[in-house]
């Protein structure tokens, strides 16, 4: 029996001691919290980016200008070390405007809200026209099979409304603009079309990349706004033979030097245990890369400010890393995890912010067994701040190349409802951003990286 | 030995039970998301309320226009009776476009955004020009005290930016807009601006209503965008002697008649114990009244059209109320209450939607005791639609009358961190909705009613 109390009396006393240090750490927390929301510079240098900059896509004027601006805006908050980490990018270019419409009876053109593929060839010889055959799913295109040929395969693939998360729907769908135009090359299609990957109905063609297989010939293809998809759809059931007539000008033009932005807080314990956190810089062309992903660079440069504002000092190495080429190629996010493997840098945690910079709910995470339940253990602590779980999954593309060294993976879930409206699309804005949202974003990224710079995860 | 075993099988079966019953509930509960998330017309009857109409504050063109559309809303979404209920309502008219500006040295114009406060008087003898005076909070008002006699009195009182919920924020700083013009008019002010209540620094104006107090003179009043609440207080600073000029042509008319659209579906076991489900049909002059609370209309109309759709049968009487005149008078809720009373209805559940058509987070309610238990019961039932918490509230300004009642009070709790960007202001406009946001939280309030309609709450 006595051993039975004195058990009773080791677990109160844990708990007592567990329960104090949650406590210690919810005002710490409450702390950075207060820091960002009363002071936060991300909303400004998201104008910044956004404004004064523009879209970034790799190998651009604006993409190097981003870099020199990140690097002010790293030093400017703080950083003890701000350095760029090269890597070699495509550069592909859009070209002229795209030309796009269906023909209808009596010659008549109706024309389509479309955009280019990002890393698609042009349309040759100079445009494309042809009968167009809609398929809504890759199963459907194979069982077309050669009756495809001379022809532009039309992708419909809607993302599916039902799912509460976005992103899933957006996986599924996008198989479409991912592999869609191979496959249609390898039936003999001339050419496709593909229904922008967006969860409402609106004028707006959203890119993306699509993955040429060498196999199969390459093929000029666009995004369709869902709109002009709604419509072609309905036009096809009446005129089965209906013609689209497009022509797009892109092309990819040999590789350019870029870089990664990199700025650190080096760890007063354990510096040679270092927690990644970043966003990409790089955009799409068409908007101004606000929500993809101007704000998990800002929110990543946020966490700097405040550690150094507050003074805080942290026991592990906190390094802000804005990724390059995430869009159409993620050279950069391959480049920093080869170059940690080459140097066998010790990359305990990655939490990357590419999901917008909507209000916070959760964060993806690939962490198994004790770690999960570290992090399990943690989630009260950030129920102040909007989040409240965990979700699955690799946290974000850039850092994904570092899951084979066994670094725990993670990213912000924020709420997905309205990030496929404007996904890589010309609505991609500044002011679709909230000022609020983003800090919120900022306050519990900087609250994990605190925790874990504290406290590791073994 | 053998009671024991009793015991643990009785708890084994009830578990069982109520697992099945849970299960069966979710699958009901999927149904009507899928129906909602498919097919939902509270986007379209949303964009004709928005766009077709626009404002429609009481007594409006307006707000008559609305109150027709919407019992045709309703009829065509299915109710099984729908009607109108009266009720007289204030007639407030901003009348021309206000004009301020503060004087600067060389009496040049620094012109100001501003817009009359909501149920304020007009500047009499047409403008007023004065000393301008900041308080940043009403203690600061008394310790002036008659020392602004015949001044400007500038209720600079900021949302706190530390709060999750912005409602926290907005009830503490309303204060300002709500008693400072009485207040200020006690001690002789000839009038008074208050700082807009917004949670983002931007041009535009927040209107909302103020209480005169007979006891001291009515002065005019007018709310100033964020950012001009800035330029201004940072003017005294460095001119202790700023006057504003600005007039206001503002009045209120005699009452006109007006109406809750109300739309029920009967229910087939307990038809008397009826369920309200609603938003305010009335909204500010200045935007379009989408969030705040057009998107509360729309939702409720979704539930029947939904459940009409799906042949759902409940078992007590649905009833959807277009509440008029929430914004300046609430003479729909109380004309609301005061009918249920002297008919003695057994209304059981309200459930209103006046927070924004934002992305569901949780339920406000003022259940306690059992009640409340039965609620946090259901919770796991909406997880996958976004909700996951009960806060502390009544739920909605207009089922505020029902509280005495007994009738259990409950709104739904959508993220708010957007929502004080655009409140009584000009960006409340349709474009600011999301329509998955919008049907997210049509499917949460559904599923709520869906559960009270089966179960109710004794």
């Amino acid at each position: 029996m006595k051993k039975k109390y004195f058990s009773i009396y080791l677990l109160f006393l844990f708990s007592a001691f567990y329960a104090n240090a949650q406590n210690a750490d919810s005002i710490m927390i409450r702390k950075i919290a207060d820091e960002i929301l009363m002071h936060s510079k991300a909303y400004e240098n998201l104008e910044f980016l956004c404004k004064k900059i523009g879209s970034r896509l790799s190998g651009s004027v604006n993409a190097s200008k981003a870099i020199n601006a990140t690097v002010a805006m790293l030093k400017a908050a703080g950083a003890d070390t701000v350095y760029l980490q090269p890597c070699m990018v495509p550069h592909w270019v859009r070209g002229a405007k795209e030309v796009a419409y269906a023909i209808l009876p009596g010659n008549k053109k109706y024309p389509l809200s479309v955009c280019a593929i990002g890393n698609t060839i042009a349309t040759k010889p100079g445009a494309v026209s042809a009968e167009v055959v809609e398929v809504k799913s890759m199963e459907a295109l194979h069982e077309l099979g050669n009756t495809v040929k001379g022809k532009i395969v039309f992708f419909n693939f809607k993302m599916n409304p039902l799912y509460l998360e976005t992103f899933r729907a957006y996986g599924e769908a996008g198989n479409g603009r991912r592999i869609g135009p191979a496959q249609a090359a390898k039936y003999g299609a001339v050419a496709a079309i593909v229904r922008s990957l967006a969860s409402n109905i609106d004028d707006y063609p959203h890119t993306g990349t699509t993955q040429y297989n060498d196999s199969f010939p390459k093929i000029a293809a666009i995004a369709i706004s869902t709109k002009d998809a709604e419509w072609l759809s309905n036009a096809i059931i009446n005129n089965k033979r209906l013609k689209v007539f497009f022509k797009t000008s892109c092309k990819m033009l040999p590789d350019v030097q870029s870089y990664n932005v990199v700025g650190e807080i080096t760890g007063t314990c354990k510096p040679w245990e270092i927690i990644t956190v970043g966003g990409h810089l790089d955009s799409w062309d068409l908007g101004e890369g606000a929500q993809d992903d101007g704000a998990g660079c800002v929110q990543s440069i946020e966490i700097i400010r405040a550690f150094k504002q507050m003074s805080i000092k942290p026991k592990r190495t906190i390094r802000v890393v804005l990724f390059m080429n995430e869009e159409n190629g993620l050279r950069g996010g391959i480049a920093y995890a080869k170059h940690a493997e080459k140097y066998k840098e010790l990359i305990v945690f990655a939490l990357e912010s590419d999901a917008g910079g909507y209000t916070p709910r959760g964060f993806f995470t690939n962490a198994k067994a004790e770690v999960r339940r570290k992090i399990e253990s943690w989630l009260p602590l950030f129920k102040n701040y909007g989040v409240y779980y965990l979700i699955d999954g690799q946290g974000g593309a850039d850092i994904g190349p570092l899951e084979p060294m066994g670094t725990v993976l993670a990213g912000l879930a924020p709420d997905s409802q309205r990030y496929f409206d404007l996904h890589h699309a010309a609505n991609d804005v500044f002011e679709a951003v909230s000022k609020r949202e983003l800090d919120l974003g900022a306050v519990n990224m900087a609250a994990f990286v605190w925790l874990v710079s504290e406290y590791g995860f073994f």
